[in-house]
């Protein structure tokens, strides 16, 4: 297996397309993106588990319940939630895509993002389909990876390629995400395309049971958005034999899956709104994987813990704090903790207490952008890692200001 | 009842002091506390729920566990947690204000506060104690306040005066509590007194049953301290007859207990570190109150929330996804949501939904020092109160460089 250039339309018989259309104001930014496949597409799903569901989730949900669809249509700059007329809108999108693309409503995937609570006007959005049904080409991801930005400061795309009994298949994404991102159950929009030959069981076994190891041990700043959703396409164009069952075939396609979520992963969480650093929080020895990521998520998700790490200061006695009231249970007269970067490592606690260290070591270690906190509980063997991002004065700006 | 001038020392029989003795580099920073009772007191405590435990709390709880205690020592600037040597440091501390004091050991609270996992050095308490013993006065409640303060900018006490059995009794109490607030059966350092004659069991029981109303309902930044300490002294100078079961003067206890920790839990909140804002959301129309208190804790929670009322930003769209992860079973379809401070009150969300509203109105409202989010549920008649506050730049200030 090995990453490729592209990201949407890396697989076999996927184009894409995105344009402005007018939902937001500012006529740089994309807010409007199609992805396509040439033939029907089996396709699996994941979605929040806020109460609060976005209306194109609702849409989604019931056009993807057959584990087929074969279009992506999403809009940015409003996110079609809390409106009365929510539903009504999300169906307009499908009927409108399907219409300009010669399918079926329900074989279309219908997403939106962007505020809450103010109505989506379908008229920019009308007007903009066929544009987008014309424009659709294979070198088109970029401007549908461009068209579901929000506050995200980069693009996030990524692709593999890799074998399934003897054929090259490929993975792209793409994601959005930066802030509102707390996933469970699926985070934020991704939408991953591939050409391999799947059947909608397997692929969707395959993405929940990589999203809880993926999009679910990330977090910004611990608010579970109302319309997180990821999708994935497969459409079988790769030619292997449809992998309808666990076994080599399967574990291959989850390890191509996995090092295309992780990618994304990374990319969300070190792009958290106003963040300057990614993350990385990894714990091991722990009794079981469920304390092991218990644990990582609560490190990553301490605002005390985000502030040290934007002001570079090794305060380890945080991370054993947000240990401790993570709701696990381990003895904290094991743990040690340690800090890593491209600069080197440096430990920082043993067996629960602090050590001698360094300070201007440690500082040169967490002055670089992507930290790693390595937690030992000494405990067993099992082990999990979550991303987040530090908390900065970008990150209260970009929110405290973010409507108007 | 009615408040009062005063704070620890606002009781009969209880004298205070606080020096600076250079645990602290800062030599206009008090660091040394001492509260006093002039008899041997019933005493209740409650404590974090933190595995990672200071351990000057380890020893408290020893000392407090006969339901007598006599004195309160109490130091800023370091929390003698995660230190090979914690216990006897504060086994120490706890002797020396013993003899200074010519008590028990085994009647003394102890305390520390600030940073974790670095070593706490005796000498400057050593010296300092006979000072502060040498000073304890009823004047010196205020400067006892300042000794335990870290990052707060504001002093925080109060005091009340209510009657039980004809007696006129009195409930002071002072607090330290700015970061690492999300307490959780306790909170921060809390010392309240009082001279009303109650055995330490029903003091215990006023305690415990107060506090999960009142400072479990705060947060600051989701962070539960390894130190959080609430402790209440009763003397019985005030001369009713002891309170020893539920009743009439029981209900007149809580009732001015309530008082004196909801205006505590109101200035910890509105002194959050870096906050320029209170905030309160009040959730009415509950099925149950554990729904209200899950619901209200989730919204002061929410880092986008916090941020966008630091912005003076009427974004409800935020309060409704903080209820919709908040795990507590709502009808998202019956809520309404409104804003109200001093000047004046908007409604901004109808059964879900946006309503029309205006945008200078709502910016004039939450422009004010104290914001009440108040979320009413249509669906029962619980209610419940949390408190917080907004999320700044001058957070991230504070954090980013803590230590160093």
């Amino acid at each position: 297996m090995k990453l490729i250039e592209g990201g949407i339309c890396a697989a076999k018989g996927f184009t894409a397309s995105g344009i402005h259309c007018g939902i937001r104001k500012n006529k740089t930014k994309k807010d409007l993106s199609l992805i396509c496949s040439e033939v029907r597409a089996n396709a699996a799903a994941v979605y929040t588990t806020n109460l609060v569901k976005g209306a194109p989730l609702l849409v989604t949900k019931k056009h993807i319940s057959d584990g087929h669809a074969q279009a992506i249509v999403c809009n940015s700059g409003n996110a079609n939630t809390c409106n009365a007329n929510g539903v009504e809108i999300a169906e307009k999108m499908s009927d409108l895509t399907a219409a300009a693309l010669g399918i079926s409503p329900d074989d279309v995937v219908v997403a939106s993002t962007g505020v809450i609570g103010q109505p989506l006007d379908i008229e920019p959005i009308a007007a903009g389909l066929p544009v987008l049904a014309g424009t659709l080409s294979d070198e088109g991801g970029d401007d549908a990876a461009e068209g579901i930005m929000t506050t995200d400061t980069v693009m996030k795309k990524v692709a593999v390629e890799f074998t399934v009994g003897g054929k090259t298949c490929r993975i792209g994404g793409i994601a959005k995400g930066s802030g509102m991102i707390h996933p469970n159950m699926a985070t934020m929009l991704v939408f991953i395309t591939t050409d391999t030959a799947i059947s909608s069981g397997m692929l969707q076994k395959a993405l929940s049971t990589d999203i809880a190891d993926t999009f679910n041990m990330v977090s910004v700043d611990g608010d579970t958005s109302t319309n997180d959703m990821v999708v994935v396409l497969a459409n079988g164009l790769a030619g292997n034999s449809e992998i309808t069952e666990d076994g080599e075939d399967f574990a291959a396609f989850m390890k191509a899956l996995n090092t295309v979520t992780v990618h994304l992963c990374r990319m969300i969480a070190g792009d958290g709104e106003g963040a300057s650093k990614l993350l990385e929080c990894s714990v091991t020895g722990a009794k079981d994987i469920a304390t092991a990521k218990t644990i990582a998520k609560s490190v990553i998700c301490s605002s005390l813990l985000k502030a040290a790490m934007f002001g570079a200061d090794a305060n380890w006695g945080r991370v054993l704090c947000a240990i401790g009231y993570s709701g696990a249970d381990v003895d904290v007269g094991k743990i040690d903790v340690s800090f890593r970067s491209p600069k080197g490592s440096i430990a920082v606690c043993r067996s629960g207490a602090g050590i001698d260290f360094s300070e201007e070591t440690a500082k040169t270690i967490l002055l670089e952008k992507e930290i790693e906190i390595l937690v030992g509980l000494n405990d067993g063997s099992a082990g999990a890692t979550a991303w987040g991002c530090d908390l900065t004065y970008e990150y209260v700006r970009i929110n405290g200001d973010y409507r108007t």
